[in-house]
């Protein structure tokens, strides 16, 4: 150690250029999403896009998420081009719950070490997902952060911007007894419960994502990475219905934990599980795992990806339009006097 | 192995009940920043905020941002309730300099396992910060993922989104030749470069954390857990200055490559070196690591932690208002012909 080379940023592990060249590649992905409200092209400090004119009490809805260790899924198939449409499509369904249609989105990706090739797919996965949904991707930060994560490992998350009118806010405060509770299918296990899934896939059925998935007609990867889908065109032309009540994005905590979050003091839901079939994927979860079917309701969504609330009177018709525009959607249970979810 | 038991979410490693309570116990937390246009708790899927009334043509500016490996030193020393102040403060300082006030901030924290007393820790920082901003703390995501993140380590994100009249976004497209530039100082390392200081200071140096930091009255970890300082306060009373042409601020790639994000084609700026005294904290990095003097300024601030480009006759004035309200504030060098940045 007599002689001690100077240090710089690169020999540290961040290498400024690579990060740079990589950032040029992603400007046509980023480009791709624009639309006429976004002011700002990548570069500057912050993305500027105007409020929408024409809206008479505009609120904003934000949420922030990230994918999860469905990750490790994406690691272990090399494919990461699906896992930023799951994390821009979870967060459009955070604020399409609340009744807002999405402006723009902005992603944070952190590396080991910045793989381009790697990054730019990430990058192509957000932004097509940001085309679909009509929301522009703003802007975002690629760090680089060596002893940190792995060389080739990321994290994900994002954050989303939609807009609704105040009058317009679904917040379940008009939620009442008897309103019934209609199911939309879910595409898979969409971005929960992949820390038990992988452990009964991989470790105890002793898979790999090459393997063909029991019961189906897919591999291991291809179902575990399934996308988390977008409700938005499903339910975007009934927000403003009167006896639209409620939506409930069935997220971590499963229906249990997320169906209350819009319901009122004093009122309760019955889920009829008599009403669908739990897709293949979850079955043989359950079985591989032994899984108590108590707990499988409490980490997986079971199929049942959305639940809208809504007037009994309004529900054959609500219902019926759903199924016009192609989703898979039922009668789920109703809203009945008491608190939490029972499962019947 | 003839008896395996059922697997749960919690013998996987992820305990929703205690995530549940970490999340209670945050609420008074995120409460704390309210504000009038704040119309959700913590709780629903997306948090609501009124765009503030009054405005003519509102545009939203929003940015995304990471701590980086500065999160090594906070795991290093157990002081967790910084990093969310550095935070905070960094995507203030990044829509500030397109000439934007904040409204509301959302943060990603990632874990393996939570540990509610550093989740608080590092959520009493987010909410300190957003305070002392007059920015909501508007929702979040706490991501409990074991077997990616270490036990005790855990990754943090943030994303925020300010205001600003059209007619008053700074975009550097009113910058001329001849303008000054007017350098506000840094309050250390703010959120750069830590993955080179790191080596110097601990591998290099052989420092830890509690050592006396060479020629400062405060530990190595004061030292570099000193927080990444906010300009609102500085700069709010000037953002309508028909004289301030543009802000930059100085974070990854240094004043070289900050600067020119903020000057139009044909344009570039004189850095005098003489202008001030680099700080104690960048001379002794600069040795300790025998790191050449550009590469020096193209990692860290060297001291200057925002610059502003300011109209050649309105800057006295300027600067010295800002000398009024307590800054350290000097003229750093001007807008010349040509392009990038030359240090002279």
């Amino acid at each position: 150690m007599s002689e001690e080379r100077g240090l710089d940023y690169r020999s540290a592990g961040v290498d400024l250029e690579q990060a740079e060249r990589t950032k040029e590649g992603l400007r046509a992905l980023v480009d791709s999403t624009r639309d006429e409200h976004t002011l700002s092209g990548l570069g500057l400090f912050g993305g500027l896009y105007e409020v929408p004119p024409g809206h008479r009490a505009p609120v904003l809805v934000s949420s922030a998420d990230g994918v999860g260790t469905k990750l490790k899924v994406a690691f272990r198939t090399g494919r990461h081009d699906t896992v930023g449409q799951d994390l821009v499509n979870h967060c459009v369904n955070d604020i399409l719950v609340q009744g807002a249609r999405p402006l723009f989105f902005l992603d944070y990706l952190a590396t080991g070490r910045l793989e381009s090739s790697v990054a730019e797919a990430v990058v192509r996965g957000v932004a097509l997902a940001c085309r679909e949904n009509q929301c522009a991707l703003l802007g975002g930060e690629t760090a680089e952060m060596p002893d940190f994560y792995a060389a080739d490992e990321y994290d994900l998350a994002g954050f989303i911007v939609g807009i609704v009118e105040r009058d317009r806010i679904l917040d379940g405060s008009r939620v009442q007894e008897g309103d019934r509770l209609v199911a939309l299918g879910a595409s898979g296990l969409h971005t929960n419960g992949y820390t038990l899934a992988r452990r009964i896939v991989f470790d105890r059925m002793g898979l790999d994502v090459e393997d063909p998935f029991p019961g189906e007609d897919a591999t291991v990867g291809d179902v575990l990475l399934r996308v988390h889908r977008t409700y938005l065109s499903a339910l975007l032309p009934d927000l403003g219905l009167d006896g639209l009540h409620a939506l409930a994005h069935i997220t971590g905590g499963g229906m249990g934990g997320n169906l209350p979050r819009v319901l009122p003091e004093g009122l309760g839901a019955v889920v009829e599980l008599a009403s669908w079939e739990v897709p293949n994927l979850f079955r043989v979860l359950g079985s591989g795992g032994a899984v108590a079917p108590e707990e499988m309701r409490r980490v997986f969504n079971m199929g049942v990806g959305l639940v809208a609330v809504v007037d009994e009177g309004e529900c054959g018709s609500f219902v019926e339009r759903l199924l016009e525009r192609g989703e898979e959607a039922w009668v789920l249970g109703e809203v009945v006097e008491g608190s939490g979810v029972r499962f019947a």
